[in-house]
């Protein structure tokens, strides 16, 4: 499938969705949409993933199947500014997939369009109607259920959960994805979007994929979102933890952060007391302990200053630890699977 | 206002909403619907709450303002066996009043008949349209904030709630409620449904609640959901303790209980854990201390068995405990209050 991204004003720095859809998803990217950096070439900005002209809008690109927004501003609103570029891909007949907290399909005019064209709107964001409460049941699978975890939100848990997920398939171990995240469902297909959830449906939604999973591989790499001391998303964490009722927690970590990312007042607590927190707020539950640690080290120019952070951060923790990214998964899979 | 509660076939053991309607709302209760007890009174089953007659259906309800749904079944469905009693209602212009995540609102017959009659269906659990992600706002409001937190559901938080708000109340305090679940909406007339809510806004939907109310008095009683140890709802319990940001916990259990309710493989931890659990967790976000624990003794018939229970309680959680119901709420409110 060939798509564009929309990412305006916001690649690469501020585009999560867009840079994991260029990472790990198994789509052509014909073209990233932003208006600030157009005329530049993706590899520009972002050496290692796949490349692709960045242009203005979508009347600058091709023939494509589907626009993929690719930013997720604070609270999930639709910018008006983007207005022009949907109504384009829809008259042009591309299908546009969102994971917004607005949804498309409620808008009258997409709505609209989207019928005129015979092209689907796609809310990875919006739940299905199935959803309802957990069970408690989600220790029963085959499965070892492996879940990140992080100090802070965008500290890099959907990444370290593709790169563990693809690097154990590539060393021949069956390991499937738990996609909660509007970034992880765009990049495996499916998944239910746990930040919108109904709020008692939080470990239900997660203990419904990993039940339907669970029995089919060897390993499952649950996607981990907030933290369990962030003020406002601290309920969609501990319901992962709880819904998932893992085994194993991976810690991951930003180099150098200190506070909470848009909560600059609220502190981040010691790296140890981290530890402590999840396996201990996990225990009446499920027996996770923290067995590895991924620290995202992109903020360090110098590759040894890179490797005495991971160094010091596997001593905080008491586990292995790497930065998936810059150093590969192999400490980190050497830990996690038996 | 003149109300008949519908709690069929579980008045007045399952019947949490009714019960509290019944003990602390405003309404003037004309009858409980419940058809396995037609007949007897509310005051051969409770003595302590207003009485009422108990009937077997709608029909032989005299003239009523509104019908109150006094049960809420595990999920949250409407139950069809309601169906005839709510048709009554509406076809003699009453409201409807209920707490369902079925909303009475969308269901055909009754939005006609509610549009025929010309009267309300209020769907408390229904969350209003304009909720969003905290602001990590909660702890700057000048009320002292008092949330009640639980060793699971259903021992006793909403209960505990509103008998420190009327007792402070009458001692002359400047005291309001925070409520968060249907029965403490119902009550006090207002109210965001939490466990309801998008997950993502958990927090924010009581911040919401905290900042409308914190100025305005000098206590506020956060009507606490779940329990933090709970495989099914610990992230409505999570987000309602960072989201109020309080400065003080109430930890309420029921002697005896020994296993989380509907889940019983899952053993309750320690009492003492929970003082650690709740203040660890609670601990990046505010500094909130348990400094009172209400222990529901309704299974303990004999008065000095349940002396000892709240003894034996008030030592495991090295603060003052009280059961509120049974022997007052004094010793807690000389804890509570300066």
């Amino acid at each position: 499938m060939q798509i564009a991204i929309l990412a305006h004003e916001k690649f690469p720095g501020r585009a999560k969705t867009a840079l994991g859809v260029l990472r790990y998803a198994d789509y052509d990217v014909e073209a990233v949409l932003d208006r600030d950096s157009a005329g530049d070439r993706v590899a520009d900005h972002v050496p290692d993933v796949q490349d692709a002209p960045i242009v203005a809008g979508m009347d600058e690109v091709g023939d494509v199947d589907a626009l993929l927004i690719g930013i997720a501003p604070i609270g999930g609103g639709f910018d008006e500014s983007w207005r022009d570029d949907v109504r384009t891909a829809l008259e042009r007949g591309c299908d546009v997939i969102a994971g917004l907290h607005y949804f498309l399909e409620e808008d009258e005019e997409f709505a609209a369009l989207a019928a005129e064209n015979d092209c689907e709107l796609w809310d990875v964001r919006k739940p299905h109607e199935e959803l309802t409460v957990s069970q408690g049941a989600a220790g029963d699978v085959d499965a070892e259920v492996v879940l990140t975890v992080g100090t802070d939100c965008s500290v890099g848990k959907m990444t370290v959960s593709m790169e563990l997920a693809r690097d154990a398939r590539e060393a021949g171990y069956d390991a499937a994805v738990i996609p909660t995240g509007q970034t992880g469902i765009m990049i495996e297909g499916w998944g239910n979007p746990i930040d919108r959830v109904v709020s008692d449906f939080t470990a239900g939604a997660v203990e419904e994929m990993i039940l339907e999973k669970g029995d089919e591989h060897d390993y499952l790499f649950v996607e981990g979102q907030g933290s369990i001391v962030h003020p406002a998303y601290s309920a969609v964490t501990c319901g992962i933890l709880h819904g998932s009722m893992a085994d194993q927690l991976v810690l991951c970590h930003e180099a150098g952060k200190e506070a909470i990312h848009g909560y600059e007042s609220f502190s981040l607590p010691s790296i140890p007391s981290y530890v402590d927190r999840y396996e201990d707020l996990a225990e009446p539950v499920s027996d996770a302990t923290v067995t590895a640690g991924a620290l995202n080290t992109s903020g360090l120019e110098d590759d040894d200053a890179a490797r005495d952070a991971v160094g010091e951060y596997a001593d905080a923790i008491d586990a292995p630890a790497a930065d998936p990214i810059r150093f590969g998964t192999d400490d980190l899979l050497e830990a996690l699977l038996e």
